[in-house]
């Protein structure tokens, strides 16, 4: 799908953006970025629970134990994932290059990667990558930033708000990078969120756990997680705001912007799904658990018959309520309902003809919501996908090694 | 893919068959088959797990609960799934009828259908289906039969052995229907084994239980079954053997020759995939235990990542990592080794490069093997699937409701 962001300028005090290309994907388009703070930054973190864990995701989360980070040096176009001892000391090198550009302290630096898997990084051109990233790096380099992560994405994935703490106005920025290979097959998801604010280590960290069991697992639940998923949260404090405390007003209101951007950032990324046309949102309501729920919305969102009805704007209840009966989740059939847009397509065990047309024509916008309440419980869940169509084979198929 | 199966002439003594085009097909093909026993058969069966279980596969749950059926009414075209209580009724009324048209009671009778979900089944046209479809019952009739119980099918689907039980010698022939819609959505299967030999109850179960654990569950492994899919097992006895004890060499011979004709059915399933190129075998051994063994098999089987790169021959070791990585099931990526034919492709936590122009052949085949062992256990399980092509996406988002 089209991208439907407009690239204004945003500024995050106290940091600065940078990137580079170095040659790592064969395109010459960017494939190094650096984000870097003017002074030790709070930073909290979540990461893939994929038992393969790329050499980067390990590296970070030995830094993040500090709770501190100045910068964060990210390579597109290689993932460094199984690739071993190597990969591991290519990490710590990558950190290491980039800490000695910005002279800062090695251990204050996180590597992340996304690209292909299996292959090593060539540590001589991203060396060289980053130290022109870094001697590049603006408070107005935040799209640059954004378009260098970038993998098989068609467009940057930024958002970004202000919000008031007591007296002063901070800003809180997301930058994503992701695209198609969404439920069930994730592609790297990466996530970086900085903010000016003055932030504790609790607090970033009851953040980062916010935007991520609000938004981002919307689109990955049950572990369905690549090598390589990371979200950062850096806050550099240049706000010299108090702390807020967890709980208070403004961190609520910090918590809500972050929510808000991470939801916008995953919606983004549905609808960057390779050869996606559209993006629908599963929502389950009344399972017998939270986890039933998003059992149940992820089996029907990950479905290829249901995506590929999704693509034909087939209001096909019939294949939704096979997906719903082998979800492993245990529901009545006769309780549950099915809604298309507004429209209900399936109540007390058989399909509702009235609901048709509309459901049609709700399916034949690019965004639409499909309900399902399965009235056995209290349990919800929500969880985007995009459509299946015949781009997504075309691209996947051919998608180098 | 094309089919490679002779239509020989197959005939099990004591039963006969018979096909009809009522209507319920806007092709106007063959849409009702009958088979009918000329006596009372021990009869054994299996049916979906899914929670939306049609009402022919109520109904036949019912009638099965006696042990003994004398026939068999099908339809194609019209799944009578999601129809209420006029589905159940009209699953009865099929029963009836064709236990009129053959002379039999209709208790003896079992319904099953396939097709179109929650669309009523249009009676009077299958009403006068069965009749036709009884007188024109022969013993000859098997392939004209499998092409009557046939959907997205492209080709009939039809395995046959004799077996030598004491001095006699019994047919056991297999008929199933099913294509494409193999996991992750499955596409209803109907299997039909016919025998003449006697058996006995708990006999006939048993070779029911062993032909399911043993093929058809690799097709759909924890419950991800349509609602219809149903098995059926019918011995007739025209052989007029001694009914073979359970562990007997007599038992033993015609539960593996089931077997046999079980797995050769399944793959022809799995070839006979909507758009599908190639028959994969994903074989899992080393798991904590069988059922996390399924788990893997099926997760890798299941990504559209790993069935697009099939199409693609694309020796792609890492997104068939990134699968084992969430499955869910705990193992030690640095024992995992993956071989794609006979080339080991992944080992050690990294990519064998040497592997890769030996798999990119074996994968160039029809059929192939991608063996993953976890190096974890002694849990083993095999999973088929097939490629996902152009072809796929066409065909399910055109499909009408």
């Amino acid at each position: 799908m089209k991208k439907d962001v407009e690239e204004r300028a945003i500024a995050v005090p106290g940091f600065r953006f940078g990137a580079a290309a170095c040659g790592i994907k064969a395109s010459g388009l960017a494939d190094v970025g650096v984000v870097a703070c003017d002074r030790p930054a709070t930073a909290a973190a979540a990461f893939t629970r994929n038992l393969f864990r790329a050499a980067p995701v390990v590296v970070a989360r030995e830094r993040l134990r500090s709770g501190r980070l100045q910068a964060i040096a990210v390579n597109s176009g290689n993932a460094n994932a199984c690739t071993g001892r190597r990969g591991l000391a290519d990490a710590r090198r990558t950190c290491d290059v980039a800490a000695r550009a910005l002279a800062v302290a090695p251990a204050l630096v996180a590597p992340a990667s996304t690209g292909i898997i299996g292959v090593p990084l060539p540590m001589a051109e991203l060396e060289n990558g980053i130290a022109v990233a870094v001697a590049s790096a603006e408070q107005g380099g935040l799209w640059r930033f954004a378009r260098a992560i970038m993998t098989s994405d068609a467009f940057p994935k930024v958002a970004s708000e202000t919000v008031a703490i007591g007296r002063r106005r901070v800003t809180l920025a997301g930058i994503a990078k992701g695209a198609g290979m969404i439920a069930p097959d994730m592609a790297t998801l990466l996530v970086f969120f900085l903010t000016d604010a003055a932030l504790r280590r609790r607090e970033a960290a009851a953040i980062a756990r916010a935007v991520c069991s609000e938004s981002f697992n919307e689109l990955s639940v049950d572990g369905d997680t690549s090598t390589n998923d990371s979200l950062f949260l850096l806050a550099g404090g240049a706000a010299e705001n108090d702390p807020p405390a967890a709980g208070s007003a403004a961190f609520r209101a910090l918590e809500r912007a972050a929510c808000r951007i991470g939801t916008e950032l995953a919606r983004q990324v549905a609808m960057d799904g390779e050869g996606a046309t559209k993006v629908v949102a599963i929502e389950v309501t009344g399972a017998p658990s939270a986890s039933a729920a998003r059992r149940v919305a992820r089996t029907v969102g990950g479905s290829t018959l249901v995506k590929t009805a999704f693509f034909g704007s087939d209001p096909n209840w019939g294949r939704i309520a096979c997906a719903i009966g082998y979800a492993g989740v245990s529901v009545d059939p006769d309780r549950v309902a099915i809604r298309i847009g507004d429209a209900v397509v399936f109540r007390r065990g058989t399909g509702v003809a009235e609901g048709r047309e509309a459901a049609r024509a709700a399916m034949a916008d690019g965004e639409f919501t499909v309900r399902i309440d399965l009235a056995s419980g209290s349990g919800r869940a929500r969880f985007l996908t995009s459509d299946l169509s015949h781009d997504y084979v075309e691209f996947n198929s051919a998608y180098t090694t």
